[in-house]
């Protein structure tokens, strides 16, 4: 049984605040043996200090051993089963950009490629064009295709040979139905044969495969005398998948505080406003300002570092530490909000050691005034072993947030 | 899968016992941030000599956050999945006033209220009336409404406006079923409309609503003149719940030894004897006297503490210190029992400083020949961190037992 389906029925509105901080990646590994981590390194007095006072306990987004990607590490923290919600590459891809889906749309994730004679496949990716010439020919595609027998047909660079499509599903038909994704790839996976023409395998999806077949057709006469990207190839269809959102489940008023679109995409597609950041990059400052200016606004708050993430995808253990102590010192202005309950933790551990993301458990925090004498005494892997919490699933942090800000009924008489 | 249905071929009969001893709400928390909790602050010197040798950890009865109700709680610690069995309410209510019931009944619960004019409902709780007037107006239906068209009718007083009644299904048909709960609500949770008339969703429930429909008809005829009693409204239908009984699971001849009526309620409907115990209210030493006394007879003995419970829902801290202290000095006896199995355990935290059930996990302690040493020197939450048998699902605990009992044949070959 899914824990929402069991939340659900328990969830109560009332005055206290959740905030949620999410430390993109923040769990990490030793350079040697028994060595410390990078949140072990990092002088944390104000986390320590935090830790002292709240449970933790370590928590693993998907499952043993299974290293998340940034969708499912988030969904598991918003308590959706990965395994269960499923955002598609296609759809994954279009949030990833920011772009906004409506139910019974369709994205998919297209490859730029190099078609020789007789359209055969020479080169699944067409050379590995640069950034820029993937926008110049999106943009003669985007003048080439706007539409297609009236769906609407949007086109995003994403990087080098990939881009994005998104087909416009508008009205939806008396059975709640937009485009189908059941369709077969056009991308033969070879080189030296022809794209595969897309084949509908339900009803639903039928006019879908005419959309992807015509834009293959169309883009190819809009790409001729192109050296290289003469061609298209798709694969990674996906209908927009239906989230139950955060106020349905959980009766909370939910904002999102983050900078880099792929985390505002998922936040909204879980039902939550997504708040305004003033500032370049990571925008810390902007963040807290954010929060502090949406407090009185909303009942639970995901707030979202990326640099932890990005530091560790780099490799760089000190710079990663750096981004530890970096957080640390806007702590005071997060705990001067007086959160009724804070939650500190990751959507996925990002080693500097491995430079990738990994499946190792995530160090979990949380302050409320509920909580029992905990043995750890600071926010790091090892410390976490020791507390309160145990070993969690991610799904089951937010039944534990909603329990400590007292927003849960009881289950059962 | 239903651990219960893993275990089940697996269980054996020997001569073996268990004592699992339910303390109501033991699990508390501290009063101020890393301050003790109420197992903490009791002196306890028998207990802390037990789990010097026994296996310490802890249990959550239903799932992370989530704050079990009694019925919940219970049904967990006797291994049945609590998400999938399911007590109605007004089977627990029935089961709660000590009413037995049997496969094809239905239990409803039932509110007396003020009905006006042309049955327009005034007042959905009939002016709140006492415990008295409630038996008053009882026997006048009992007398009334012995019977419907040949089904035994039994309809017994909770409190103030609350009464239940049981329809008698008899014999089952040829199909095993007797009568069908699933039939609409009569109270419309709303004055200014008139009662509504339940309407049955499924064949084997259309007796019910006829049952139930002819009873609001006699007991407006027999309540006239009543100025406030004047109606009844219906909600909460419970078929009784099959249970799959401890004898048929475990092989267990299991005993109950408890006071509460929903507590021998909730046993029997898995099939536990329950012992009679002398004594008022919580009758501890009755209780140990029935444990005695009924020790040749059963495997099992399902042994219930109240008052943990009730002086964390007074919210009051050195009550249930005391409480603790109580059960103390009392364990000697049951020790001098030499259990080969001893589990201490509560079917839910109830902190004082919250004067209700919480989420919080359980301490559990298991004695038997068969432990590990262990880091847990007490009973007490903080301590059970450190225990051998880490953080648990209620519904493992029973297989726990069964296996540190010996009555469990290996799985496989």
């Amino acid at each position: 049984m899914d824990l929402i389906d069991t939340i659900r029925p328990l969830a109560k509105k009332t005055p206290s605040k959740i905030l949620m901080v999410v430390l993109d990646g923040v769990g990490g590994l030793p350079l040697t043996v028994n060595g410390e981590t990078e949140l072990a390194a990092a002088k944390t007095p104000n986390l320590d200090a935090l830790a002292a006072e709240s449970q933790l306990g370590l928590a693993e987004l998907v499952g043993a051993g299974i290293t998340p990607g940034s969708g499912p590490g988030h969904l598991s923290l918003f308590g959706y089963d990965p395994l269960k919600y499923v955002v598609g590459r296609g759809a994954l891809s279009a949030v990833g950009i920011g772009v906004k889906l409506n139910a019974g749309d369709v994205a998919v994730r297209g490859n730029f490629a190099t078609l020789g004679a007789d359209r055969i496949v020479v080169d699944r990716r067409a050379g590995r064009p640069s950034d820029e010439k993937n926008v110049e020919v999106v943009a003669k595609l985007r003048a080439a295709i706007p539409e297609i027998d009236g769906t609407p047909v949007e086109i995003y660079t994403e990087s080098e040979h990939r881009f994005v499509v998104v087909f416009r599903a508008g009205e939806l038909n008396e059975a709640g139905q937009g485009l189908g994704a059941n369709i077969s790839d056009v991308d033969p996976q070879a080189t030296g044969v022809q794209p595969m023409r897309a084949v509908a395998h339900d009803a639903v999806s039928e006019r879908t495969a005419f959309l992807v077949n015509t834009f293959v057709d169309r883009a190819e006469v809009a790409l001729q005398g192109e050296p290289e990207v003469s061609g298209v190839l798709f694969r990674g269809y996906s209908d927009v998948p239906h989230f139950p959102s955060f106020d349905d489940i959980y009766q909370l008023r939910a904002a999102c505080i983050a900078s880099y679109p792929m985390y505002k995409g998922l936040a909204s597609l879980v039902g939550m406003d997504v708040l305004n950041v003033e500032g370049e990059e990571d925008a810390l400052n902007g963040k807290v300002a954010a929060l502090e200016q949406g407090w009185a606004e909303y009942d639970f708050f995901y707030w979202h570092v990326k640099k932890t993430d990005s530091t560790g995808e780099d490799g760089n253990f000190e710079a990663k530490v750096k981004k530890v102590e970096l957080f640390d010192a806007l702590l005071p202005r997060l705990l001067a909000l007086k959160p009724d309950v804070l939650c500190i933790v990751g959507d996925h551990s990002t080693p500097s050691k491995l430079a990738s993301h990994s499946w190792h458990p995530v160090p979990l925090l949380i302050r409320s005034d509920y909580g029992r004498k905990d043995l750890a005494s600071r926010y790091t892997e090892e410390e976490a072993q020791r507390g309160s919490l145990g070993l969690r699933r991610g799904t089951e942090i937010m039944p534990l947030l909603m329990a400590n800000a007292l927003k849960l009924n009881k289950y059962g008489a």
